[in-house]
């Protein structure tokens, strides 16, 4: 995989629009606002992620000499294009929302104001990062929402989609309130906390599931037991008679239930243990979960104390995508949209208003950068020329911003069942006239070339 | 993003379960299968990819200095079993079908065949490796197939899960038969056809349409112009004018419909560029296609060449995951399996043996790794003692091999409607008697500490 070099993360088209931008000397600032157009139908909020890592890449971002000699290959560029971008730097500016802010349709979440050609560029590179934290920071916030005070753990690296998914995802859950992570590249490169248990495998490879359990418990104190290899209570009983051969030296902490009926085996697990007197041992969950079987777990009184997840949020499995979009808004100080159908663009550069009532959210207003409008300004200026405005937020302090913005949120939107009504976003009154002027420019120059009995709306 | 030293994208437990194992002398050789246990209910097949991919990770397997380190820091792991790891290299056998080979349900994709502690690390990146590309293959041929003869070209990167997903995910595209990618980092690293049009931020970004389109067409004689912006039958007029204008100059190989809709609109579109004389010049439709929405374009008889794809395709938006198992099916000579409800595992080393009808698929049989069977065996010795048994093919040659073995595949199973009845796949008498075996020796073994009046089959 290639290391930090991300100039050609990106599409064959930004590439050849950079170099006619860059023959036609169109280098003025460009604006670009990155937003979801719509929320998938099972999301009542999405929580915002992916910035921090994202900076760090346009940081770094540049073309290395066999980049250069792959894209001279291909007999699209031109050597002073060639020369030019081998030199090249983002030295833009970026506004974003703080990494675990709960943002909704057409809020930007970021924009970046740079030079045409630099803005094209990071297009793909943007897109793809913000959106592949959002989409499962917003997943994981529903589990974490869904079982409450119980901890949640993610094993999902095995089928997430890739690598970088499962590492950048797993800083991610942890932003959005997972616990941990099993996930051990993700603890090395993010410091996200790393927690595990113990395969199938150990158990059949030992002798007989009693030995397996007694070396592990030996070698790992505070360890958890998996239970369901053969039969599930049995493993149970096995577990009670390795404490009484052990003692005191027994400190194994929680067994690990992976198949069968979850709730009625949690609870039959519960009233063994507790007769046996390890009242203390917990009993934790996996296998297929999702946030809706959480909940029903804990509502049906599952005495379950913790849960391991992992397809289900590891691909976000119900809403795998977004309609996430990188537009231009603005070029050399013109608002700029396009008119294809159903797919408005707000022009210009923006900034969202959050209202608060009683300390909960109440509703949006996205309005111009530079308005009036009462409720707290989510856009922050994040990078300026190119670098940090500031230096990269603890993880753990974006956790617990997180989980404060979640709880402001209302009850509704912070359910896992859909929010009727939505959350109220507005556009400004100044945004509208804004949109509307720009639309009507864009309607007059390009009327020039069309006839007068068109509707200039679209055609669908 | 991390560099080739692979070693600690694994889970926590793996190493725990490692450094037991090494404690406990436990070094024989093991043999994990990974298979797929179900097929989404959208798929009639799926085409196994990742694994070339995959043998060049296990060559360059290793943990790096900062590894360690970041392993000593957290208090699991002793001094010895730290040194051993710092050294640790894979050295195993692999076994595997070849990139591009249809499988089913329970088949095993790939077989590893190396010391435990060895086998047990590699868990978690041969499943989200083989898991990513398999899962993104699969739906791409999907693609394929539903357009036939007329090219489908991978627009994904944007909204695909992170980096390596999109540069492994376009590679795995081509070899499934999607026509190219606009993934330069994918035209980079795999080779994959790097292909590409315009977007709307350049049209909007000029004075307007007209002179967007001139500029581009001037510079790339064979571009794609993208229609839509402002109004897409507009689009087609001003394409007409701009050939007019250019003369012979003008050679611009197609336009591009991106919003809209796209069969009624590639119609007008077709006429007024036949009228102009432009009947050569090709319409590229894009923007939410999926395969049904192919199928249901061609069935209606749109003249549209070709297709570009993007979310859809990127996530598998359908089933964006597979429930893929890497299971301990032997240790040192003795076949394992587990006995937990509903997962069933076959023991042993396995073979896959396909069998043909006048050159068409016509069954699969999953036998012991030695057995005689009619047909063609599929599973083949890639690795040994760590290295590759023979020099990486080429994608393209991989890619003609999956073109032909899915043209071998039942017609009902091609189709992108669901197969009734799937396509058949039994397990050999002798392998079902070595599962009967091996479930009886473990149900003894185990009940040496179980009553007798228990099931021993699962809990539900």
């Amino acid at each position: 995989m290639p290391g930090s070099d991300l100039g050609l993360f990106t599409d064959l088209y930004e590439l050849t629009m950079m170099q006619a931008y860059h023959e036609a000397g169109m280098h003025e600032t460009a604006v670009f606002s990155l937003f979801v157009r719509r929320l998938p139908e099972t999301r009542n909020f999405l929580l915002a992620a992916g910035m921090e890592t994202l900076l760090e890449q346009l940081e770094t971002l540049r073309f290395s000499r066999g980049d250069i000699d792959y894209l001279a290959s291909l007999g699209h560029f031109d050597e002073s294009f060639l020369g030019w971008l081998a030199d090249l730097r983002f030295t833009g500016d970026v506004f974003a929302v703080p990494e675990g802010t709960p943002v909704f349709p057409n809020e930007p979440i970021l924009e970046v104001v740079a030079p045409l050609p630099q803005a094209q560029l990071i297009e793909t590179l943007v897109m793809n990062q913000i959106h592949l934290q959002t989409v499962l920071a917003s997943k994981a916030a529903r589990l974490a929402l869904a079982a409450g005070k119980r901890p949640v753990v993610d094993f999902g690296a095995r089928r997430m989609h890739g690598i970088d998914a499962a590492i950048k995802g797993a800083r991610a859950y942890h932003l959005a309130g997972i616990a941990g992570t099993s996930n051990m590249l993700a603890g090395r490169e993010y410091g996200v906390p790393v927690l595990g248990t113990m395969a199938h495998s150990f158990i059949q490879a030992c002798e007989d599931e009693t030995t397996a359990f007694r070396r592990y418990a030996r070698r790992y104190p505070q360890t958890v037991l998996l239970v369901d290899t053969y039969d599930t209570l049995d493993g149970i009983e096995r577990v009670i008679e390795l404490a009484r051969e052990m003692g005191d030296d027994f400190t194994v902490r929680a067994v690990r239930l992976d198949s069968g009926d979850l709730g009625e085996l949690a609870r039959q697990a519960r009233a063994r243990l507790d007769e046996a007197g390890l009242t203390e041992m917990e009993i934790i969950a996996s296998g297929g979960l999702d946030e809706h079987e959480i909940k029903r777990l804990i509502d049906s009184g599952a005495p379950i104390d913790a849960f391991g997840v992992g397809t289900s949020m590891g691909v976000s499995q119900d809403a795998p995508d977004l309609d996430i979009a990188y537009k231009l808004a603005e070029y050399a100080g013109v608002g700029r949209l396009k008119l294809s159908s159903g797919k408005p663009i707000l022009p210009g550069r923006k900034q969202v208003f959050r209202r608060s009532e009683d300390g909960i959210f109440c509703g949006d207003v996205i309005g111009r950068h530079d308005e009036d409008q009462p409720g707290e300004p989510l856009l922050r200026h994040v990078m300026a020329g190119g670098r940090r405005t500031f230096p990269e937020p603890d993880l753990d302090d974006l956790r617990e911003q997180a989980r404060d913005a979640m709880e402001r949120l209302p009850e509704a939107v912070r359910r896992i069942e859909p929010a009727d009504p939505p959350y109220p976003v507005e556009i400004s009154e100044q945004l509208r006239r804004h949109q509307d002027e720009v639309r009507q420019a864009a309607i007059e120059r390009e009327s020039r070339h069309r006839g007068p009995d068109r509707d200039p709306g679209g055609t669908s």
